[in-house]
């Protein structure tokens, strides 16, 4: 087969970043149901948070200036008027020379500007003695503190996390605008491919495995599935199916046979869903040469190579960046990869990027990346393994103890 | 209030792994519902894996001596008997002299020992000319190369993903023993907190941030949620509440409001539950000391502190484990956090683990972890941040430029 654009990595994730973004209009969700979703929208807090100054200790309301000086020796004497209960107004005016009880996160009254702590005062009847001084704004948390009217608190782009949820309640937020799941169909392709759940194979068979790992993956990273099943290696047949799969999903994933009339057929058919088709055919990879990415219309086509190791490897490569592309998502440091030492030298050929599979091993002197070697294709390697290391293209190989990233398999 | 049994981050993690196990019965479930799930059985294969010794290469099935001293300017000379289809049987013995067409993943005849790539041959009618040779075995997968009979696949304990799905199909499995998803009761207590849907806030109260966070962390950790809502400062209501709850489901957590009366109630309700009742009760640590775990019976029950911030930490230390502890999941080195180096001096106390929220940026010499900061219970730094770094009991702070271990928030 010959490979007529074959790219970079680099070159790869390039055409991605340029050729997709959201295929579908955001939607209106409610909070319940926003949980790993990515915000469509710029959120801006219509309210103030907290919505009203709370004390951040058990202790006494006051005013500061009327605790200035004061100390064990020479503590300051003020009237007790009342007890502010938690979730009530405070509505009894705090004047000068007085104080009123007040709850961690209680209201502080108005005329009140700080809390003495309850550990530097004595009650004596309505009197309280306050043996140490507090600053204005001293244990207060004030109206506005955590958010203002007006600011932003998060922008779009942003896949929602727990924590994120929480300011968005804070703020009065029941719903929140975001992008749907994508739709991903996945089309399993080879004379030998059978059902995974056929119980007994016949010589030659093997089973469809690239649809439970691929759709587990997909769903995994924020999209929903739906299988094509698999077609022989017919192209009218192969080009129907994938026609009805391809106007019901956001992104077609072909998972290839591995004979050489299954690929061909993959090029042809990504060429008659739609303008402007294959982009590229062919990345300089090891595994995964034979990976084709094209565009139909608005959506991304890719066709994975038919060996589940080197197809799963290609999705987390270039499947998961496309669904972040067709989720709005904004690329963030916390993406980064685990800095391990590789526990043997591991050869590689210039000019491409070899993805190798490590099983992580933490040891005294910190965590090492174990390489599971194995012949190309056993699934096997993959379920022993935590996570892949790349060597770059322009490098000839890693040596024993270098630091590598790892990118850990979710 | 005080605390009767202050212990370590540490010593509370112990008592997490002393005290807790999986609550429910293990269940089979189908393959497609078993993303994420936790193994509860060895897994050991009944088949082998490939089921048939298949091509790695598109090329002619060959008995590896038939090519033996085969070169360029000395080629062997053999006569193609046949061509193999994928997903068909080889049924046609391969004698000495003979050759036969071979897709990539086709199965190997017998007779046959290895496939010379298709590059290294030439047809002439019947005839083929091979101008290299092979040795047994050379660009063949044998029967069981990636699983055989008997051979234990994955080991009870771990957390299934998508690759281990597939290995799972490759052998046949359809469905699999898993332990099912813990069920989280969460009941928020306090005077001042409403439901986080309530629109306009009276002075005094708050919206039950901690059900939003809290029940949206536990889902992401592999558990359902039951959502007790909310009870006032009543310890008769609330011990009916919990009673209600805690029937109801594998473990209980309550948010606890943060006035000292409900602080007390919720040792009072944990102890009434059942037996042994408070294992711990108060934890040195900043933020969240007045956290509070007990076991009923076989549950755990968690007691969080009230702010939003303290909470999710508090969350993410204890309640995970405690997670991964019914759901039967073993550690594994995968779980390590992220090195990077902090961007100011933080100082602490000995004696304390402090926990400090940071954002991840990525400059020109690394990731470096830059400090959150903003006062106790501000949910919006929670939110600004991409995870948070520990500083060890016995250390005074962190340095400048110091290494540290980024625990990313999930």
């Amino acid at each position: 087969m010959k490979f007529f654009n074959v790219k970079t990595v680099t070159e790869t994730l390039a055409v991605i970043a340029e050729e997709f973004r959201p295929v579908r209009l955001p939607v209106e969700v409610p909070l319940a149901e926003a949980l790993g979703m990515v915000l469509a929208e710029d959120v801006i807090s219509g309210e103030q948070v907290p919505h009203f100054a709370r004390s951040t200790v058990d202790g006494y309301a006051v005013r500061a200036k009327d605790t200035f000086g004061a100390s064990d020796s020479l503590p300051a004497f003020l009237t007790i008027t009342g007890q502010i209960d938690m979730g009530r107004a405070a509505d009894l005016y705090l004047h000068e020379g007085q104080a009123q009880a007040i709850p961690t996160g209680g209201m502080l009254p108005d005329g009140a500007d700080s809390v003495v702590m309850m550990e530097h005062v004595e009650e004596v009847g309505d009197l309280l003695n306050v043996y140490r001084q507090v600053a204005p704004g001293e244990n207060v948390v004030r109206a506005g503190d955590d958010v203002e009217i007006g600011e932003t608190v998060m922008a779009a782009g942003h896949r929602l996390r727990p924590q994120d949820l929480g300011v968005l309640a804070a703020i009065g937020r029941t719903s929140v605008r975001v992008y749907p799941r994508p739709i991903v169909g996945i089309l399993s392709t080879g004379d030998e491919v059978v059902p995974a759940d056929k119980r007994e194979l016949a010589p030659g068979e093997v089973r469809d495995i690239n649809s439970v790992t691929v759709g587990a993956a997909a769903r995994q990273h924020g999209a929903d599935v739906i299988f094509g099943g698999i077609v022989k290696d017919d192209c009218d047949a192969f080009l129907a199916k994938a026609e009805e799969l391809y106007r019901q999903v956001d992104f077609l994933i072909l998972s290839g046979g591995s004979s050489v009339g299954t690929r061909d057929f993959t090029v042809q058919v990504m060429q008659s869903l739609g303008e402007p088709g294959v982009l590229v055919h062919g990345v300089s990879i090891k595994p995964g040469k034979p990976t084709i990415l094209a565009r139909a219309g608005e959506k991304p086509l890719l066709g994975l190579p038919g060996h589940p190791v080197s197809a799963l490897i290609i999705f987390h490569l270039f499947a998961v960046p496309i669904l972040h592309r067709l989720q709005g998502i904004r690329p963030s440091a916390s993406d980064k990869r685990l800095p391990a030492r590789i526990s043997r030298n591991i050869p590689s050929a210039v000019g491409r990027s070899d993805y190798v599979r490590v099983k992580l091993e933490e040891r005294s002197d910190g965590l090492w990346a174990v390489p599971v070697f194995g012949k190309s294709g056993l699934i096997s390697t993959l379920a022993k393994s935590d996570g892949m290391v790349e060597i770059a293209a322009n490098k000839e190989g890693i040596l024993e103890g270098e630091v590598v990233s790892v990118y850990v398999f979710p």
